[in-house]
C-alpha cells in the first residue's frame, strides 16, 4: 500500500483544527478569533495548531479553502523594480485564474462572498489585516490606493472568467498586461 | 380611490410580456430572444411590446430590474468633454450605488451573476451587444478598452459596497473619483 507521507491520528487532528477554526472564524470573525480559542474547541494544545499551519492568516487561507497566500503576494510585490509592480501583480493573479487548481476555490469564494453576508463579514477583515495593511505597510503607501488596485484586479477577474465578457475572456495575458498593468502602476507608484 | 394611471388590463398585460421575456431570455439568452417570439408567448401583439418597452434593450432591462439604462449610460458619455469622461461615468455609477432603489437591485444582480451560469451567460450577451458595443461604437474605441473599463467599476462596486472593505467603502464620493477617475480616463481617452 502506497504511504500518504501523515499518520491517520495527524490527519484527523488538522482536519479538527480546521473545523474548529471554520467555526470559530464564523462566529467571531477573522479579528476576533485566535489561535488559542481554535485549539481549545479543537481539543489541542495551542502549539500544535502553530506547528501544523504557523500563523493565524494561514489557518484562515487552509480553512476557507482560500486560492492564495498574501504572504507570497508580499514577496511578489517587494521582488523587483517598483516600476514594473503593476506588471508583477497582475501577471501573478492572472496566473491564479488560469490554473484551474486555484481557480475554483476563486469562483467558490466569489459566490460565498456575494451571496452570504457572514463569509463577506470574515473575508472583509482578513484582506483588511492581512492583505491590505500588510502591502501598504511594505510599499509605504495609502491603504486606499491598495484597495483601488484590489477592486480593479477583482472586477477584471469577475469580467474575464465569471461573466466571460468578450473581446476580455479571449484577450491573450500579454494584452491583458498591456492595457491593465498601468492602472496597477498607477495605485502602487504614484 | 387613487388612479394608478394604467388600466388594470393593461398592467396584467405588460406583466405576461415580461414573465414571457424572462422565458424567452432565459431559454435563448438576450442575442437568440427576439420581440416576436415574446410577444407570440405572450399572445400579445409585437407592436405592443413595442408600445411597453420601445425596444429588446428595454424589455431586458426592466425584465431582469437592472438598475440602469444603457442609453443613459451612452448618453452621458456623450454630453460633455471626453477629457472628463472618467469623472463624469464614475459619479454616475457610484450614483447609482448610493442609492437605495437602485443598490438593491444590483445586489441581486452580482449574486444571481455569481450563482447561475444562465443568468450570467444573458447578462454577457447583454453587456456585449446592447452596453460594451454601443460605448465603443460612441467614443470610437476597442471594445477590450471599454471591458477594461466595466471592470474597474464592477470591482469598485464590489469592493466598497459588497464586502465594504476599509477604507475604500468609507471614503467620499470626491476621494473615490480622485483616486479612480484618472484609470477610466485612461481606458476611455487613451
Amino acid at each position: 500500500m502506497a504511504r500518504t507521507g501523515r499518520r491517520p491520528g495527524q490527519t484527523q487532528t488538522r482536519a479538527d483544527i480546521l473545523a474548529a477554526a471554520r467555526n470559530q472564524f464564523a462566529a467571531r470573525g477573522y479579528a476576533g478569533a485566535t489561535i488559542r480559542g481554535i485549539a481549545a474547541e479543537a481539543g489541542v494544545n495551542p502549539a500544535l495548531v502553530h506547528h501544523f499551519f504557523g500563523s493565524k492568516d494561514q489557518v484562515f487561507v487552509t480553512a476557507l479553502n482560500l486560492p492564495f497566500n498574501p504572504s507570497r503576494l508580499v514577496d511578489t510585490l517587494l521582488e523587483g523594480p517598483r516600476s514594473r509592480i503593476g506588471e508583477r501583480i497582475l501577471r501573478l493573479f492572472l496566473g491564479l485564474w488560469e490554473e484551474p487548481v486555484t481557480r475554483l476555490p476563486f469562483f467558490a469564494l466569489v459566490r460565498s462572498v456575494t451571496t452570504s453576508p457572514e463569509v463577506a463579514d470574515q473575508l472583509r477583515q482578513f484582506i483588511e489585516t492581512a492583505v491590505l495593511a500588510k502591502v501598504a505597510a511594505a510599499l509605504d503607501l495609502p491603504p486606499l490606493r491598495v484597495t483601488g488596485a484590489a477592486a480593479q484586479m477583482m472586477g477584471l477577474a469577475i469580467v474575464r472568467y465569471v461573466v466571460r465578457v468578450e473581446p476580455m475572456a479571449s484577450a491573450t495575458e500579454d494584452e491583458v498586461v498591456a492595457l491593465v498593468a498601468p492602472v496597477i502602476q498607477h495605485y502602487f507608484d504614484p
